[in-house]
C-alpha cells in the first residue's frame, strides 16, 4: 500500500491519473497520484430500476450476476438471457461489450479482468431474465415498492454528482489549518478509539475544530455510520454549519463521505487511507478540501490547497 | 490493531465477547476474543419504513440524526420532534433511552459515547418530524417507492438472520483444508492484485479451490462489490454451487459477505482482519467456516473448524 502509483498500473482498470500535493516535512510537491475508480452502475431487472451500486467500472457482467445471486433473483447462468448496457438511460439499450455474451451458456469463459475496454460505457446495465428468475425478481420489485429500504448508502435516488449537488452551495470556508495540525490528527483519533485497538474491526471518525481539538468521535463497523454519528451529534448540539471544523476518518474516503461532509458544510476531511476519483471529483465541485495517507508528517492534497498553510 | 482484547475493553459499548481458536505456528488454543458488534437499525418516519441500516448499536440517535441529515431530510435538531425505540415493529414505540430527549432542543448535551446502555433495546427507531422536514421526508418516501434503488447491501427488506436464512440449508461441505494453504492465501491474493499496491484504495477478493489454487479474483472500492464479482464470475461460468471452494477478501468480514457466501454454498470464509459479530453469528447458524487475521502462519478460528486440519 503506498500513496504514489507507477506506469504500469495506469494500464491497470479501475484506475484514474489525478493531481495532487505531496507535503511532507519540509514542504510540498505538486504531482500526480493514481486514485481508484468509483462510480455509480444502476442495474435494470427488464427495463425496471432495481438497484444503484457505487463500483469500481470494470467485470460489471460479474457483478451484476453476483449481486443477483446474492439478492436471491439468479440461481445459474441460465437464469440470465441477457445483459445490455444502456446507450442513454430510458432510451433502450445497445449491442456492445456485455451483449448477447449474457446468455447464459455459462462457458464464454470471460473471467474478471477480460472487461477493461468497458470502462468508459454507459453506468446503465439491463437485465433480462428467464421463467423462475424473472418471476422471482417481479416478486421483489413489487415487495421493495411496499420496504423501501435501503443501506446507508448517500447515492439512493441519485445518478450523478449533478444530482447531488443540486440544491448544495459549494463550500466558501475561510478555513485554513496548518500543516501541524493536520499531522496531529491521527493520533489524536487513536487516543481515543477504544473498540479498534481492541477488535480490529471498526471504522472511527472524528470532529475536529480549527485548533485540532476532537469535538466528536464515533467508532462503527459501517464507515458512513461512523461519519452520520459525528455530524448527528453535532447536529443535535445545535452546531450546524460546521464550517469551522475538520472531519477525520479511520478508513478510505468514498464519494459517499465526501457527500456527508458537504451536506454538513465542514470544509476539510482528511483521512489516513486513499480517496476514490468520485470523492475527489466532488470535492473539487463542492470547494472541499480532500486530505489523503495522513502518516506522519506527510499528507497528500486532493482538492482545495487553499486551506492548508504549508 | 491486535486480534485479542483486554477486560477493559469488554467494558466499551458495542463489543461481543466470542469463542474462537487460535491457530499458531505449532497447534491451535481454544480461547476468547473481542469481536465488533453489528446488528441492524431500522429507521422510520411516522411510522414508515424508511431504511435498515448495518451498525454497530450505540450512538443510535447521533446516528439517526446523521443520516437524516446526510439525506437532507433534517436540517437543524428543530426537525426532530422525537426518537423513539419501537418495543416490537408494528406495535408502538416505548419512551426510554432517546424518549422524549430527541425533542430537538439542540442543547441536551448527549454525546456520541453517552448510550451504551442502549445497546440491548429494539433495533427499530421511528423518528416524528416537524414542519418542512416532514414535507421533505414524505416527498423522499414517495420518490423512494418509484426509485427502487438501494446500495450493495444484503439485508434490504430483511430484518433478522432468521429472515435471511429462510429457505436456506445450513453448508454440508465436507472439505477440510490444512492450516498450511489458508496460511498461503494472503500472499496469493496479492500476488495478482495490481489496483490495490498502486492505490491504497481497493478491496479485494478471491476465490480458491481445495488445493489453494486462485481461480477468479477481484478489485472495488466496494467490499461487497469485490465478493460479488468473484461469485458472480463462478455463477456466469457455471460453477455453482461453490461448494468446495475458499473465499478470501481483504478487509474486514460482515453480514452481508458471510450472508452471500451462504448463498453460493461456498463453506469457508478467510479474511486478513476481523469478522464482526453478526458474521460470527450467521456463520454458525449456517454451519460456514469463517477466518479471521489470517496473517503469517497464524489466524483466528470463529465457526466452523471441523473444516480446519490442524
Amino acid at each position: 500500500m503506498k500513496p504514489a502509483g507507477t506506469i504500469d498500473a495506469l494500464m491497470t482498470p479501475g484506475l484514474h491519473q489525478v493531481d495532487v500535493v505531496r507535503v511532507g516535512p519540509d514542504a510540498g510537491d505538486r504531482g500526480r497520484d493514481i486514485a481508484a475508480v468509483e462510480e455509480p452502475l444502476e442495474i435494470r431487472l427488464g427495463g425496471t430500476p432495481f438497484v444503484v451500486i457505487m463500483r469500481t467500472p470494470g467485470a460489471d457482467r460479474d457483478l451484476v450476476a453476483g449481486f443477483l445471486l446474492s439478492e436471491q433473483i439468479v440461481r445459474t447462468s441460465a437464469d440470465i438471457a441477457s445483459m445490455r448496457y444502456c446507450v442513454e438511460p430510458g432510451l433502450g439499450t445497445r449491442d456492445s461489450g456485455l451483449g448477447d455474451q449474457g446468455s447464459g451458456t455459462g462457458d464464454s469463459g470471460s473471467g474478471t479482468r477480460s472487461e477493461g475496454s468497458e470502462i468508459d460505457v454507459s453506468n446503465v446495465i439491463n437485465v433480462w431474465l428467464t421463467g423462475e428468475a424473472a418471476d422471482r425478481a417481479a416478486r421483489q420489485l413489487a415487495e421493495r415498492r411496499h420496504a423501501v429500504v435501503n443501506s446507508s448508502c448517500g447515492v439512493c435516488g441519485r445518478r450523478s454528482i449533478d444530482d447531488l449537488m443540486t440544491g448544495l452551495a459549494p463550500i466558501d470556508s475561510a478555513l485554513s489549518v496548518s500543516r501541524t495540525i493536520i499531522a496531529a490528527l491521527p493520533e489524536r483519533l487513536r487516543a481515543v478509539q477504544q473498540v479498534f485497538d481492541a477488535t480490529g474491526g471498526l471504522h472511527a471518525a472524528g470532529l475536529f475544530d480549527r485548533h485540532g481539538r476532537l469535538e466528536e468521535v464515533a467508532e462503527d463497523v459501517g464507515r458512513h455510520n461512523a461519519v452520520d454519528k459525528v455530524l448527528g451529534a453535532s447536529l443535535l448540539r445545535g452546531r450546524l454549519p460546521l464550517d469551522d471544523r475538520i472531519l477525520f476518518v479511520s478508513g478510505r474516503t468514498s464519494f459517499e463521505i465526501v457527500q456527508k461532509a458537504v451536506v454538513a458544510r465542514v470544509p476539510i476531511v482528511a483521512s489516513v487511507s486513499a480517496p476514490s476519483s468520485l470523492a475527489i471529483d466532488l470535492a473539487q465541485e463542492a470547494r472541499l478540501t480532500l486530505l489523503g495517507f495522513v502518516r506522519g508528517a506527510s499528507f497528500n492534497i486532493y482538492a482545495g490547497e487553499q486551506r492548508v498553510v504549508l
